[in-house]
This record gives structure tokens, C-alpha cells and sequence, in this order.
């Protein structure tokens, strides 16, 4: 039994010989079973900053019935969610860390099913007001405390980290005065990243730290501070891109020429924080995004077919890259970063077109099963398909497996 | 004796105390002379690529007569020139070279006051059009071989070398195939840079060599290249600075913006690339400048009002930084690159109002001297003046010193 698929996609698929033994060990021939995809691999995602109020229980009885639609919503769809860790948020008064909070909220999007990721534990922006009061090698030494205080406190519940945003601008931010602009002005970018790496690799030495950026008007900066940085011998995990497309959809070609460039670096690519717009673009000659604040931003009908197209595009480029690992959309629903029609569904909960034509690939096109099957007279299925865990039903009984680039042979006693 | 100027140039004097003394050792207290300033120490330069025809006595006698009185003009304003070692025209059939050509040119230069740059010896335009047929390890010991020729054949000529140029775009160019965007890609920007200074280095180690780079929209990216060589151990003499202004002048406050980002790394820095057009500007929307081709680019009355207006600005703004030691403008007359009018000269080498300003500037206001002075009764003349090669007049005669950062005393035996 072999799954088809476009070509373009054949780097997604995992193939694998499942041999069907019954409990005393012989092999169970011509036996029927249904196989069907439970969890993808790659990682489809989103922010959900929400979730903390939620799975701390801080919503009213409204909110917490909106929040359920939503999630049920957010579950069916996705495999992994972003929480926030901005410092100035997360330790805002200094050594009282809401650790526990985020804690109760990675523990129940796992029980969702979830994978999560923590962003992020150095940047420039909305980090801790108290670090201006200190020194340079003391806000240096508490930044580095911090990255290992959460990588540890949090092993096991989030692996994955963006765990250095925005390092390209970091020393010539100006639009306000903070710790982390001043020691990475001080130690340098190069430098800075090292010690954060090394930090969080000490804590965690399994958990995937990406490095994140954004790109100005080219992508040479990011290109140049990545190879310094792997030159440098700095164990990046994964190559973090953010593609915040409030101007307009990129386009195919611009993407594919990104992911040309920062695919020659041999290692994953995560596009961390990917939005397109149901509504009006962002003018052209908006420099920094935070100083465009219209006064209404509406998701619109028309906006949203566009949004739906440019948000299939983007996906299907980037799932058929194979150095792409993961997709994060930024904001599941509208309401968030900047009042924009970021989301995959209406402040109201709605699902927009978007939504539902991405549905249409992650659990459709780009989903394997349920497929029935027939063992041979050794007991073997050859299957295959989208890469990710499984589910096999044999004789009304449940048997999980993991579909890898591995391969091989895994044996199910029924 | 003190030299007066702005305070703003403050840190362009030397100050040194001159002793005048007899021949039988014995102090010449109370005696007159004159001092006057030969030349600076800061490099005033420009680029004069014409000048490897007429030194090799390559023009005819109208050609000859033209460039004699341009050079004069040349001579009278500045104290550095640059000279083209462009591999593709310095080395067009291989294993041929150019060498006594430019040695000739830099000869004259040398006897005519100037100092002499080299201008470049790794760049991936009008590289050699035989790489394209090497393997790239073949290209990576040609291109370091090259450099290393080069730099040893013109020790004592040529002390000073734009090494490597435009390495933010190096591997991602894409124009046309080249050998050195082919090795740039293969092993790397950062790794190419730290081999092109290996081999310099070795072959003249007393030679300063620049990294040399133009902004495309941002500074970002050359910001953290630097940061990255640096960071990797590699001996930069000074950081080039193109600034091509055909989209029109900067204005000072971009300009300080620059020279603070890039004064931070306690290095030199050159101004290598300096235009300022006399007539309209390159539309903003052109990326490569070379695509902009008008049939006419004339230098308009107001147009060379605007370029001495703006050239000044950009020469104060620049000399007034401590960073900065050499400003080169890049085409002394019109009608070289693009066919920009971006000369000080016109094509019949009439001067245009910027080279009149900037020749008050130069020899004038930045300028010490001629002044009389008299020694006290031990002999002593505390004198102050823009740093450079000074001349003494005394009972006739004339004597040189050098005026520097070091100060101290200087004895002249009259």
C-alpha cells in the first residue's frame, strides 16, 4: 500500500513495513486493517497567547465558552502553538516569573495534542524594565541566568525555543532605551548570541534553539549575521524567519529566493511568525510596523478570498521546501498585534475562507488515511505516507506508530 | 605660536615643539622664520584612472597637453589617488599583468606628492573571465596568488589597498557568472575575507587593507559583516565606505548616523567612493546603478551650485570626525562611470564651483601657514597646525618636519 502524493510533497512522506504478530509471535497473515494519520510531523502552528488565560482559568464563563470554540477550532487544525515569554511580560516584577502560569498552559496544549514553543528569551523589545537600573555585565549575567533558569524550568514541556529575536537591529534599536539593545551594543551581536547558545544549550542540551529574524527591505543582513554566527561555531538548532506580511503576500518567487538563500546553511527553516492579511495592506513606506495605527481594520469579504489564496500559496510553497520544518501563523484570531486582520478566524470566532482552504491541505490533501490494508502471509503491510504518528485498527483495537524518515520495520502484536 | 580653528577639527592638529640650533650644537634663540604646510597627513584624494595612459606615455599630444593641465589641477588639490587593479582589465590574458604599467603610473604619482591606492584586488565584477573555466579551489589560489603579487610588487609604491570589495552581495550577485561570487558562495563570506587578509598580510605586512562596501537600503548588513570579520580574528586596516550619492547627497544627518555605527569599531575609516553629481539625480527607484543609462547626463549652472553646496557639507561633516582619515572622490572629471557629471572637472576640464570650495577647505581653511614665528632665547618655537609635512624657512634655507599625533620636540640644525 503506497500513498501518492505531487512530487513536490515526496520529501514529506515516510514509508514503512508494518508486520502484524499475534501475541504468541506468529505472524498474522491476510488480517484486515485501518490506518489513518492522527498527528503530522512538520510542525503547523500558531501563536495563542490567550491560552494562558485560559488554561489558568481566568476567564469568565463567556470567555471561557469563546475560548472553547476557539480552541476546538485551533486543535483541529494545528500541532503546535507559540506562548509568550517576553520578559518585561513574563518577570515583570523582578524574581517573581509567572513559571507556573505558563507551565499549566504548555501542560494542557500537550494534552491538546500540541507541541509548544517558548518566544522568546532575548530581545530588544518588552524586556524587563528593572534591567536599565543595572550595569552591563549585570544585565548581561541576568540575561543569561534567565535563558537558563527557562530552558530548565521548562524541559520536557517546551523543547523549542525562539531563543534570540531580532539580533540584526538589536544594537541600533533607538526607538527606546532598554537592557538588551545596551549589551548587544556593548559585547556585539556575534558575541551576544554565543552566550545566549551557550546558556540555553547548557540548560537544555536536547531542546531545538532558533535564532529569529525579520528582514528590513533585504535579506542580506540576516544572511551575513547566520553564517558569521555558524562560522563562529554557534549551535544554532533551527533558522527562525519571520514573514509578517501586513504590505502584501510575498509572492512565490520572492519566497522560493529566501528559501534558496537560507537553505544553503544545511539547516531547518521554521518560518516563526507568517501573516497575511484579510483586509487592507500596510503602506509601502511604513518603516517600522508599530507606527501604522489606523483607526478601524477590518477583515473584509473580498479581503478574505485574497487572504485565502496568498495563505495556500505561502504554505504550499514552503511545505515543499524540505529544509522547511514548520509554519507558524501568527495570530490565530484577529484582535491582536496592531488591531490588523491577522487571524485564521474573526475576532467573533468566525473561520475565514483562509482557514478552511488550509484545512483543506493539513488534514486533507497532505493527510494519509484511513486507508484500509491487508497484511501478506508474513504478516506485513508496506505503508506509506505523511509523516507523522498513526493509528492502526486491527480487530477493533487501537495500535499507535510513529511514520519517520527512518523507515525500517515495526512490529504490532495484536 | 598656535594654529586657531574650529573646534570641531581640533583633533586634526599636531602640536610640537621646534628647537633651532647652530651647527656647533648651541641653541638660535630669537630668530626668525616662516612655516608653511607642504601637505596633510589626512588623505584628500580622488580617483584618476586616466592617469596609467598618460604616465605611460600612451596620449597623443592633444590628449598629453589636456591631461597635463588636469593633473596640475589634481596636484594642487589633493594628495592621494586611486588607481585600478580591476582583475579583468589588470590581468585580461593570463599569466599577463599589467605590472610595469601601473608601477610606472604609481612612480609618477608617488613623485608628484600623492599617495597611492590600489583599488581592488577581490571583487566579483570585471573579475578575470578565465576563472569561469577553473574548478573553484583552482579560482580561490589564483584569486589569493593574485593578491599576494600584487601586494609584494608594489610594496613601497602602494601601502595602501581597497583588498576586498562589496562582499555583502559577493555570493548572492547575480547579474552574470563569475568566478569570485562562485568561490564566495562555495566557501563563504566570512571564510574568503579571512583569506584574502591571510595572504595580503603575508605579502605586505605593512600595507593597510580595507574591507570596502556601499549601502544598498540599509547598513545593517555591512554593520554585521564587519562585526563578523572582526569577531573571526581578521586583520582589517580600515573600513571602506563607498558613498555614491547619484541618488542625491545624504545630508549630514545620515552621514553622522554612519559614522557613528561605524566608528564603533575603533578602526579607520575611508571614505572611498565619494560622488556628488552636478546635474540631475538617478531616479530613487534604480537598484543597480548601472542599469540607469540617459542618453544625456549633463552638469547643469545649478546643478554645480548644489554639488558645491553639498560637497562641502559632506567634506566638513566627514574631516570634523575623528574616524575618518581619507575621503577619495571618485572621478576627478566627468564623463567616466555611467557618464555621471561627477567630476570637479568637466570632461574640457573646467572647474566646477565644488573643486574651488573644496580648495578653500583643503588648502585654505584646513590649511597652516605660511607664518612667521621666533624662537625664544633657549631656541624653542611652540608651533601648532593641521597635521602634516611642514616647511621651515630660516635665513634662507628650508628644512622639513613632520607634524603628527606623537607631538614632542623636534631639533633643526640651521
Amino acid at each position: 500500500m503506497s500513498h501518492s502524493c505531487d512530487a513536490v510533497y515526496k520529501h514529506r512522506l515516510g514509508t514503512k513495513r508494518l508486520k502484524l504478530v499475534g501475541t504468541d509471535g506468529n505472524p498474522l497473515g491476510n488480517t484486515e486493517v485501518v490506518i489513518k494519520q492522527k498527528k503530522h510531523e512538520f510542525l503547523f502552528g500558531c501563536g495563542e497567547f490567550n491560552s494562558i488565560a485560559y488554561a489558568n482559568n481566568e476567564l469568565d464563563e463567556n470567555g471561557r465558552l469563546k475560548a472553547e470554540d476557539k480552541y476546538k477550532k485551533l486543535f483541529d487544525l494545528f500541532n503546535f502553538v507559540t506562548l509568550p515569554f517576553y520578559w518585561g511580560d513574563f518577570e515583570n516584577i523582578k524574581g517573581r516569573p509567572h513559571t507556573q502560569r505558563l507551565k499549566k498552559t504548555a501542560q494542557w496544549l500537550i494534552s491538546r495534542g500540541c507541541a509548544v514553543k517558548g518566544h522568546c528569551l532575548c530581545w530588544h523589545s518588552y524586556s524587563a524594565p528593572w534591567l536599565l537600573d543595572m550595569s552591563n555585565s549585570q544585565i548581561l549575567s541576568a540575561q543569561l541566568q534567565r535563558i537558563r533558569r527557562e530552558s530548565r524550568d521548562f524541559a520536557g514541556l517546551i523543547d523549542i525555543w525562539d531563543l534570540i529575536n531580532e539580533v540584526v537591529i538589536m544594537p541600533i534599536y533607538d526607538r527606546y532605551d532598554n537592557g538588551i539593545t545596551r549589551i548587544c551594543k556593548d559585547v556585539g551581536r556575534i558575541r551576544l548570541v554565543r552566550e545566549v547558545f551557550a546558556a540555553a544549550k547548557e540548560a537544555n542540551p536536547d531542546a531545538v534553539f532558533l535564532i529569529n529574524d525579520f528582514f528590513n527591505t533585504t535579506t542580506d543582513s540576516y544572511d551575513v549575521l547566520i553564517e558569521a554566527c555558524l562560522e563562529a561555531g554557534i549551535p544554532i538548532g533551527a533558522i527562525g524567519i519571520q514573514s509578517h506580511m501586513h504590505k502584501g503576500y510575498w509572492g512565490v518567487e520572492k519566497t522560493l529566493k529566501i528559501l534558496e538563500r537560507f537553505s544553503t546553511f544545511n539547516l531547518p527553516v521554521h518560518f516563526t511568525e507568517s501573516t497575511v492579511l484579510s483586509g487592507h495592506h500596510m503602506p509601502q513606506e511604513t518603516d517600522d510596523f508599530n507606527d501604522y495605527v489606523p483607526e478601524k481594520w477590518l477583515s473584509t469579504p473580498e479581503g478574505e478570498e485574497q487572504q485565502a489564496r496568498e495563505t495556500i500559496l505561502h504554505y504550499k510553497t514552503l511545505f515543499a521546501h524540505p529544509a522547511v520544518e514548520s509554519i507558524t501563523w501568527w495570530e490565530f484570531a484577529d484582535g491582536q498585534w496592531l488591531g490588523a486582520p491577522s487571524g485564521l478566524l474573526t475576532c467573533e470566532n468566525r473561520v475565514k475562507p483562509a482557514y478552511e482552504e488550509l484545512h483543506k491541505l493539513i488534514k486533507g490533501k497532505w493527510w494519509t488515511g484511513p486507508e484500509a490494508a491487508i497484511s501478506d502471509e508474513t504478516g506485513l503491510i508496506e505503508f506509506s505516507g505523511f509523516r507523522g504518528e498513526y493509528e492502526l485498527n486491527c480487530h477493533g483495537k487501537k495500535y499507535s506508530f510513529i511514520l519517520d524518515k527512518k523507515g525500517g520495520e515495526t512490529e504490532i502484536v495484536v
